[in-house]
């Protein structure tokens, strides 16, 4: 375990009775136990939430990296939902929890019995928390839906890629974990109500809904256009006039490329200064935004000479000293392998039975410290724990629940 | 304004004190805005936060489509932070407010006397959040970012475009709102705790380290691979066998795709009775992903005829409705125009002094509907108000301050 992370206790007492799965649930209760609540994974019996083992995980190990990636700081019991009296445990430990959260398949979380009316009734000061693909009302409310299929349908492919090619699907997996944080914070917001209430809530979010959120920036394009947000490859939706976008570094390998963004009049003769174009500051063919656009194919040429002869990490360190915005294009290895990120907690290494694995942390510092990661847990790992603790179930009755199937 | 959506006051009483300009800072402070809190923007008296001019408006508006979609709820002041008797002010509002907010250039809030370490001396209780490009200890903490800053320093470009292509950047701006979500969800933590304890925090993240936390997917799949994450087109980053990925519908405009995802063996069952090939089903040929990759080429081929003839519309209903993961590849405008959308308050409209505009709202539902949208602030629209409630100044004594350019 790295020394540069903090348990954080922000949630202390907060219990989280998880039923997701994959990552749009979990990526949301990983960011409440990150900041100290108790979350407990119900899962099957039979080999856990698929996310355990729909990925690669290290030789030896019953789970996958995904699974230790979205499941750190959690708990996890085991509970049948094919016996009734796996469902009758399920709905003790709803009595005793303050969220209940699933992102099961549309209508499967009511065909088991454990719906918001059955729910709310059993603890009325709950919070329900509910993931979907589509929304309740939306004709496609019956659908499934995976990352890329909420990347579709709400708009974040249509607005990346190049301007000329066929849409592309945004690399990070904004559908799922997007969505889990928008959740997240809802689910705050709804407990710092309570606290005061003691009024539980339904939340609801669909993946397809949630991805306009991120999209603000076209929806706005499109309302000073008039036309649907296009395709802008390397360059925001807006259009930015050149220099803007990525440039090409030495070696010349696929993610050797420095991104450049001199828009403000400052920015730009601070890059000319760089460059060594000293003699073009000044120059109305070249001075304002409008005049550059014009000169696009000459001006990227110009920067693009310049970046060529550097490699990426030089480029921004130039560019970036200078007062011009740049970064290079790193990959995950470089990002794996930098330390900086070590150092401040960004990344941590947590302690698996098959070994140590180093993830992202939750980003943000508290006291200069980001959330102290633990391992993700083990299959029912927290049976005797969870049971004992939440419901007073003794140490002999959790072995029989056991031998009858029911966890 | 619609009638779908709800207010919420689930942080009600929670005093923002909000320096933040553009999008990662606004759109943080705006979450916490349609929760309920007193979000009071402190803006320059000549023109405001940047935000409100650098993008097109309505005609006749002093403000822009981007301020609006990143402001909503929020109250607005003015105060002359280059002035002695501004900067009083501000420090005496940061006295009263619960969280105090800024995103300015590295360095900036700490040379106008505002810094933490003044802020906590006069309000011990305050959660002082903070967002920049990279973070304090990176060895970039010096420079300037803006959303493709960010998203090329921190892996999201390397992981989207083709193949064989350059990175491409994401649409959605992940860097900007990206990051706001995170800080949002810290600050709900923190403010949590506080209730509890008092306690005030210090937070911190920057725009690089916050993307990390968006491609944990390639993270994993670097781990399983040893290699850094690939670019994978519209397949996730995990290389999903066919069919996965877009495939071209009728008319063949430029957003005329839909996205298929038929990993799963019940999945490809139904859609081969989709396409009518059900002698296909049980094929070893073509029975497991591993056999489909031997013949990608041939299964896409297969779906693209199909889906060729038809619309996307009808392709995602056919298919989804068989229970295949399907989507259509949306446009902002296409989402715009959805009548489900508006209905479910997902899109509301907003009344401002230039007339109605439409936008994204918050995505999740508290018992049925989102919170519902107020305008944007005019700029000072709120000085009288939150200088009397919060300080106790006269109407006279304020009307003194904007004639002597304090506000």
């Amino acid at each position: 375990m790295d020394g540069n992370g903090v348990p954080l206790r922000c949630l202390a007492g907060i219990r989280v009775l998880d039923l997701t799965q994959f990552e749009a649930g979990p990526s949301c209760t990983e960011a409440l136990a990150w900041l100290g609540a108790e979350v407990v994974k119900v899962e099957n019996p039979q080999g856990g939430e698929p996310g355990r083992t729909a990925f690669v995980g290290p030789p030896g190990s019953p789970d996958s990296y995904y699974f230790f990636e979205f499941n750190a700081n959690k708990k996890s019991v085991t509970v049948n939902l094919k016996s009734e009296r796996g469902l009758a445990l399920v709905k003790e430990l709803a009595k005793k929890a303050d969220v209940m959260i699933e992102n099961m398949a549309p209508g499967t979380i009511e065909r088991l019995g454990l719906g918001y009316d059955v729910i709310r009734a059993l603890n009325p000061g709950i919070i329900y928390a509910q993931v979907k693909g589509f929304g309740e009302g939306s004709p496609y409310e019956h659908n499934l839906a995976f990352d890329m299929i909420a990347q579709a349908c709400g708009g974040t492919m249509s607005i990346t890629g190049e301007p000329d090619g066929p849409p592309i699907k945004p690399g990070p997996s904004l559908g799922d974990t997007g969505t889990g944080m928008l959740m997240a914070i809802s689910i705050l917001g709804a407990l710092y109500e309570r606290r005061a209430t003691g009024q539980g809530r339904r939340l609801q979010v669909a993946m397809q809904d949630a991805m306009l959120h991120y999209i603000r920036i076209a929806f706005q394009q499109q309302a000073a256009t008039g036309k649907a947000a296009p395709r802008n490859g390397s360059r925001s939706v807006t259009g930015s006039p050149p220099p803007a976008g990525i440039f090409p570094c030495a070696p010349g390998g696929p993610n050797d490329w420095v991104y450049i963004f001199a828009r403000q009049k400052d920015h730009w003769h601070r890059l000319l200064k760089v460059l060594g174009r000293e003699d073009l500051i000044g120059n109305p063919d070249y001075e304002t935004p409008e005049a550059r656009r014009g000169r696009t194919e000459e001006v990227n040429a110009m920067v693009a000479e310049w970046t060529r002869r550097r490699d990426k990490h030089e480029a921004m360190r130039v560019i970036g000293a200078a007062g011009v915005p740049a970064g290079a294009v790193l990959d995950t290895m470089e990002l794996m392998n930098e330390p900086s990120f070590t150092e401040r907690g960004i990344l941590q290494t947590v302690q698996h039975p098959t070994g140590p694995f180093k993830m992202p942390a939750w980003p943000v510092r508290f006291d200069g410290k980001p959330p102290l990661l633990t391992p993700a847990p083990l299959l029912g790992q927290h049976n005797e724990e969870v049971f004992a603790q939440w419901l007073g179930i003794s140490a002999a009755d959790i072995a029989g629940l056991r031998r009858e199937g029911v966890i």
